[in-house]
């Protein structure tokens, strides 16, 4: 499918950067989960720009929930959020729409589209639509820490500079998820600021790698062969603009391994299997062992710079000099992390409702 | 879905390593294909153990194709591929079935199977079953050579070693398809066949990287945003066991970049537009540029190695010494190429498929 | 799927009764298509109640578009169509939420969604969910009118009240799309009326049958075996509130008929093969043969009557008498008619695109 | 999708009437489940063609499972079933493969697949292909009756014979699972037997109606609007070759009906909600309602007749006189009844797995 995934929870996506309106569907969640508003508004708070790293377009991004909520809860029935693209400038796009930004998709959209996509500011491509990705998936965290299952991403590194390594998961997880910019060493956190707000005074913009863990997943979940675990959340995770790869536990690190070390070991815990390491990042035969999942997800650098770039006029067809102008993020990891988020919380809510049923999410934990 | 996977092509999976059978189902691919048996045993001779790097199971893997294709032709009606297991040993599996094997399905299986998979070699979690992907692969690989489009791979990265980069794309390409050890520097070939020969000498095992390479694949296929190309390629190919990592062009080295390096200009040649650098591998927006499509997949050291591990015994739940015996190979990653080729094939034809309909393959190129 | 249909051309359905907006969102049609507001306004005219046989809810049903059009036209990406609720009465369902109405989905739902579902004027379950369906269903319509594909429905039977057949294709087609009372006998047409006026009076409710007829379809388009024409369309109609029957071409009368009856003989006509009669409903095998598809769907009376009818308080579990108060029409068939034609138009649009691909009804004609 | 179908549960199909192999994959089925060979065969049994009034291509119809079932148990893996063409007579097929025979496929085959389809025996499109479909059902049908849900079904009318109706459904519905000929009343048997009979000497065909009736099911199963109950078993009951009608409860006997007779009154029964009546076939809104589904399906006359038949020659394009020779039965009805079942018992298996997980056919009843 095109604009909609998933298998027993489906999230449908619509609309264009200078659209009028924006939003997803979320259709097949279990009825009788709590709505927290203020919890929706906080995950979107992640996403918004931020001071010097950030665009300035600021929009309200105020949820509209206009269906499936009923009493504060869901109902069982399609959930349809909406966002106003209250912030769309009036700029005259038609100058520049034939210049075709490089590390963009306006000459894809052209081949696939024939020219009648909406290309102002990126239309359906453009990062804004993962707002109402990012209200769904607040919806199914929520519900999912319900359950006992938390999911949690920092900056694992961004340039030259690194982050530390989860600790105790419970509290990094914890002080992620109140981070506007998610890193766990201070002083990484800073170097990184730095790095990136250098990009910008640049006119350029730099890339990173997040890393993501999930506790309190249940063992056995996952639908091989094709839709292992790693194969739903790699599908996800790749429809995330930016993204260009995604690895589970050690991941390209594998390729310097020994087997001796790559495996890794069972034993009996408190009555319990689990692995001493967990180099395959919680997942074996694309399902679920029950320790925490873990994997890395790369975002390319903003391709949107002002450095002047070269590129093709797609009418004329002549080469031609583009310099964007307005302003862009010099690193959008910090607000891909969410996003990331957002779309472990739908793969995973909706291989636990293929696994477990409709009803999983409302019962008791 | 499980076992299936596709939109418009479909190719679904069945059977165990020691079963009586294993195959699969193509279906939806256009009539009039032609079949070229020899093509097809030539592709999973690639697949075969070879000499000292490989396990000596060896089966006659004979591709039986039991229904869809008539008078040597398909006929557009689902293509089902039969293969034998006729070399399954008698062997005692009831000793060793309690005992979990690091980084295998074992235990997976059983939290999710709860106890009833076939534990007999891995059972449906078997590298065995990749034979008809190889197959089915094969069928596909020849149709889309007939429409101008070439999938090739080779050994990037064996722990140390690296191969050169792709130089000419359809000499490389064409090359790699004809090698049972898919290397293109002939040294390093052979410091990465030593690696594997003394990582087996030490009953160890060693993973490494493929780098893939589509040529000739049409501008504007794709299905943003969840069945982007990156989506349905990255589905497809965590599918694979001991996949644990996929990425596109620069893939994880983007976090090291710069927008203004990462960044594909383009350019108009011979009144086509392309792209001057293809750091991005032919993808932008989800969708085919026209520039080659470029990935690179890490396969984890083999799980199957001679040295003692630590493991649980899941009936008495108490912690044993695990010694595994029989021949597995110290690296599947050259057997591992030519199913990343298939799933490539499986993924792009269905991509095809649903951008241009069911005929597609059987157009004129 | 859920709230989700389709193959290649996905619509996602969404909203309830009562809530703040409903809508649709359409995803996969080719771009470039012309949006007539016009015609879809007119669509959704056929729908809206009618005088003494209708309920005097009235909604302004203005449609609202916001998203996957630009300029005018489909941009390829997902069109989301929203309804205002504007109309939904203050009035206080908690007085009869527990009365379960004979006929419609309340216990069903309590049932499936635990009591969470929204109740007020049937919540997800209203046939007022049928507006954006009908919406959807214009864009496509109008896009396969222009590629030479004509849909036309008519009240076949009501009661015992036979419309007279379809004689000449194109212009009852013309005269039904006109029509708000889509009966092509004049005197049939106000008999049924006359009962339908008459079952009101009396505080019940008929209903009827609709023959529907497709002229243009190409031949070859039907994926069997199971997404055949007639299943599609089938799965696509008892998606309808109040069908429970449909039927092909001579449809349960093949129980009465001989094989040497049954049968449509093929000649050669103009040089295409064509069959003399059609009571197989242009579709063999569950492909089209190019003749007009021809199918009949049942519509049972309206669940809502006036009537004292015997039913459970489900909070009480006690045996209860309910009488349904506000207004509600004594037939839906009238306003089904335009839902059924709708759906056809959304199956034919998603076939046609597996079949020829997303850029199909871009295409000449 | 093609030849798949499901959503948590799916089947594939594969096979030509004379291809080598035919069979079918059974996907998602959970582990653990009992496999009765000898239940297999005796509906296979049911499926095979039956003296006067049946084709005598006898097929030994031996079942061959090659995967997914370890020590006689379903292991949660995908369960292939394969049937040997052993009868496939050497009938020379080339002379009348250009006779588009009246009411088969031959003629969309041609239009879909290009003349490359197999033609022998109306290849792909053939009735054999109904075999997997029983032995696949036949594993659901028991699986599900050991959670207490039976499916059973009667021919309803032939010509203007009728069968009485059920009476007791749990003795109706084992005494027609015995049957060969699934008739209630002895003398309609007979009558309808004669008939056929009749028909055979007369060189022509009949066809009938099939009522089926589930009992046991729970209530709130379904997933409205798209995946309702009825539509799911709509579009696999119109998957069976010959069927052209599906109704449920009423059916098209509801256009004769007012609401005050249509409605089904609720009481409290035992403690339980239950209706008085069943005119909606146990479905309400799409979702089953726990009283008995009901459901009738029309089977059109055997298309394959003696009579001469007019038709076209699809090479000369010139009209030609079509005389079919061979054995074929008089009606297929007795013989579609065991694939209706069978079709019914893998939608329903499929819902309660999107509903309860996949596990729920494992779990205590």
């Amino acid at each position: 499918m095109k604009n909609v995934f998933g298998n027993n929870i489906t999230v449908t996506l619509f609309g264009e950067s200078h659209g009028e309106q924006i939003g997803a569907v979320l259709d097949g969640i279990a009825p009788g989960i709590e709505i927290d508003m203020e919890f929706i508004c906080k995950q979107l708070e992640l996403r918004k720009p931020q001071g010097k790293i950030s665009t300035q377009r600021v929009e309200t991004d105020e949820p509209h929930i206009v269906s499936g909520v009923f009493e504060g809860k869901t109902t069982g029935t399609p959930i349809c959020i909406l966002f106003e693209n209250s912030n769309t400038k009036s700029k005259d796009y038609s100058k520049t729409k034939n210049l075709m930004r490089p590390g963009h998709a306006d000459f894809t959209a052209i081949e696939k589209y024939h020219g009648f996509a909406d290309y102002r500011g990126g239309g359906h491509f453009s990062g804004r639509i993962t707002t109402p990705i990012v209200a769904v998936g607040a919806i199914l965290i929520k519900a999912l820490q319900n359950k006992g299952i938390y999911i949690g991403s920092h900056i694992q590194k961004c340039g030259p500079i690194k982050d530390r390594g989860f600790e105790d998961y419970a509290s990094d997880i914890a002080e992620l998820n109140n981070k506007i910019f998610p890193v766990l060493d201070k002083k990484a956190a800073e170097e990184m600021h730095g790095l990136m707000v250098s990009a910008a005074e640049e006119g350029d913009s730099v890339g990173g790698v997040l890393e993501t863990v999930v506790t309190g997943i249940p063992s056995g979940v996952g639908e091989p062969w094709f839709d292992s675990m790693e194969s739903m959340l790699a599908h996800a995770l790749f429809s995330v603009p930016a993204v260009k790869g995604v690895e589970f536990g050690e991941g390209f690190h594998f390729a310097d391994m020994k087997g001796s070390e790559a495996n890794d070991a069972f034993e009996v815990k408190d009555g319990k299997v689990v692995t001493k390491t967990n180099h395959n990042g919680g997942i074996n035969g694309g399902i679920t062992n029950g320790m925490p999942i873990r994997f890395q997800t790369v975002v390319k650098p903003t391709a949107s710079i002002y450095k002047k770039q070269e590129t093709v006029n797609i009418e004329t067809m002549e080469n031609e000099i583009l310099q964007i102008h307005g302003r862009h993020d010099p690193a959008i990891i910090p607000r891909a992390r969410v996003v990331v988020d957002s779309m472990t919380a739908i793969v995973l809510a909706d291989m636990l409702a293929v696994r477990f049923g409709t009803d999983w999410l409302l019962g008791e934990n």
